[in-house]
């Protein structure tokens, strides 16, 4: 499925992420592009989003404290992406539990032309239209089958549609994968599910067909996250692990660990 | 002292933790509350900060890198906390350093029912308004006998006051506890005193006695602190192993560890 | 060259160095004080800045995720410093890669007295005027000999440069030198740069000869960084080793493994 020769492309080619993203994992974002072989870089002033977006190989964008003058640079980076055909991906963290982060995800979906939406099953369900519950940032319940609304949305918003969870659900509303890497402690602390959006950002700089994107992002991802596992105390000795082990990643573990099932 | 029961309460109902807080050790404040067994959530836009709260456990406000409009979300969220008999905490970070850190911690006092102020010794004699010096955020000195500064100032506020040092103070203005629990390389490392606020904010969710809340978030986090040290090389592998021993702490541990100590 | 008797006084002082940086590194910013024996603070309010400042050792400005009121924060504590004879250090974070970080890293240079202006080769290339290209964050390419350019932008602007790179340069117009202290894994996780302009203004707060206690911070760091690649398995455990070290090291490691040259 190409993940090892993306994973070449992004250590040869070095391409520059662009984040707009929160204050909680900001740093953890732009280390696991590093590790993953990217050059991230965070910028968010107005005067500068669009320049910033312009010498990059994609945009993240992640809605995890968003204020409304941050949205703001967001549309604008969005836009300037739109213009130089840039992928955008976007995690809707915490859509559903405020009017605001719902209103402001659909906001940047309806004047930004994003490539790769992502978030758990309740932040999708939310945007979807779906009955779902979100506390904070964590999924609590949806209404239906994710891969259904997965493949539904992603036809309606033209767009890929990547849902986390145990096991990762991606659909560009013709092709469905199945990720079936990654590790319980992965939930245990904060910010896996940022620093996936991450890894999907560098892998979609460097591999047009965003589902493969998406999908080599979370099996790298999750196959660092389960040889993390085996060494860990504790989450944050997991998370440490995490990022040494994507730094480590190499064509042979990637080989032997790949879970990723295509469906149709 | 209910320690035990409270952290299985924890565990099983998953409070969500709302901070509005600094951009130092919001990853820390996050990661911990979610180590301890509640969900964090970092909120912190006028719009959203109202509605965030409503569906929380507590409210954690921390002026570590405070503005004149981020004060003004904790207002906002902070009267809707007292609406909802949701617990607050409030975190005077350099109080004392600055006069518009002690203005602003005292404008939330005045407009906000705080229902846990916690500071080290400079920081809450600044707001005693006794003598104290604070360096940035570090206390200097502070005139007076910190027990009494504690019962007093909590008398008078109608809350319970934590004063966090070698030994943690607790008081309601009645009872006064003594935390023992904790070790001196919880000082070598930045954050250690709003990670302590934010596994306070955790205990707030769970239990109505906010003095015995308190005490029970200070024995945890000082006891998984002195479990730290056994194995720490300096002060970050320290923070490393002082998460994951939060997260593995248990019952036995409590039980022949704790050092909390309640005076008349 | 004074790295001993420099590193006693900053453990003696503990001063407290005033950070306005970006909200990547920040966390890192601060903890690598505290690791080397100062007291970071970080406040970036307008109404508080000045005043943080005049109690602090140093002030450390960091244009990492600048916004154009920041820097107007930036300016207002650099003038306080500058009339108290404070020292400055800035780091112009991605200069050259937006007219932004151009413009405002030159605005802040024309407005305050700044005592050491730190980069990489291509940013300070870009303040130098000579062509060169950053690529976000990373240095790809400047023309002209990095040392001379040093030199020259020292005496044009009167005030130390330090340009960071697998050597790190420091020159004050007259002197200049050379570290060759360092690992190639500080190049593997974000944040090494803006952790060694933080310990930068650490020593400037104790050494008022400006490329000295630069040459000694780097020294320090790079020792720091040569015995933090012993144990480390990834950039993440890397970073935990690399800040433990500095909290650990000591007169005999300093004496034996210090690579600092002084050419003419």
């Amino acid at each position: 499925m190409g993940i090892i020769e993306n994973l070449q492309k992004i250590i040869d080619g070095k391409p520059l992420i662009h984040h707009i993203t929160n204050w909680v994992t900001i740093y953890d974002c732009a280390n696991v592009v590093r590790a993953t072989g990217g050059l991230p870089v965070m910028a968010h002033a107005p005067e500068e989003v669009e320049q910033m977006t312009s010498i990059s190989g994609a945009l993240v964008l992640n809605i995890g404290t968003l204020t409304v003058s941050l949205v703001k640079s967001m549309i604008l980076a969005g836009k300037k992406a739109n213009e130089k055909n840039i992928p955008v991906v976007l995690d809707v963290v915490g859509a559903g539990a405020t009017d605001l982060r719902t209103d402001k995800a659909n906001e940047i979906l309806n004047k930004v032309s994003v490539s790769i939406l992502k978030g758990n099953s309740s932040e999708i369900g939310t945007i979807a239209g779906v009955k779902a519950e979100t506390r904070g940032v964590e999924a609590i319940s949806v209404t239906g089958d994710p891969i259904e609304i997965a493949k539904k949305l992603a036809l309606e918003k033209n767009l890929t549609v990547v849902i986390t969870g145990k096991e990762d659900i991606i659909s560009n509303g013709k092709d469905v994968y199945i990720c079936k890497n990654g590790h319980p402690m992965m939930g245990c602390f904060v910010g896996s599910g940022c620093m996936a959006s991450s890894v999907i950002g560098t892998f979609a700089a460097v591999e047009k067909d965003y589902a493969i994107a998406s999908a080599n992002a979370l099996s790298l991802f999750g196959i660092a996250g389960e040889l993390a596992a085996k060494t860990a105390k504790g989450p944050a000795s997991y998370k440490t692990n995490l990022v040494d082990e994507i730094f480590n990643i190499n064509e042979s573990k990637i080989r032997k660990m790949t879970r990723l099932e295509k469906i149709v």
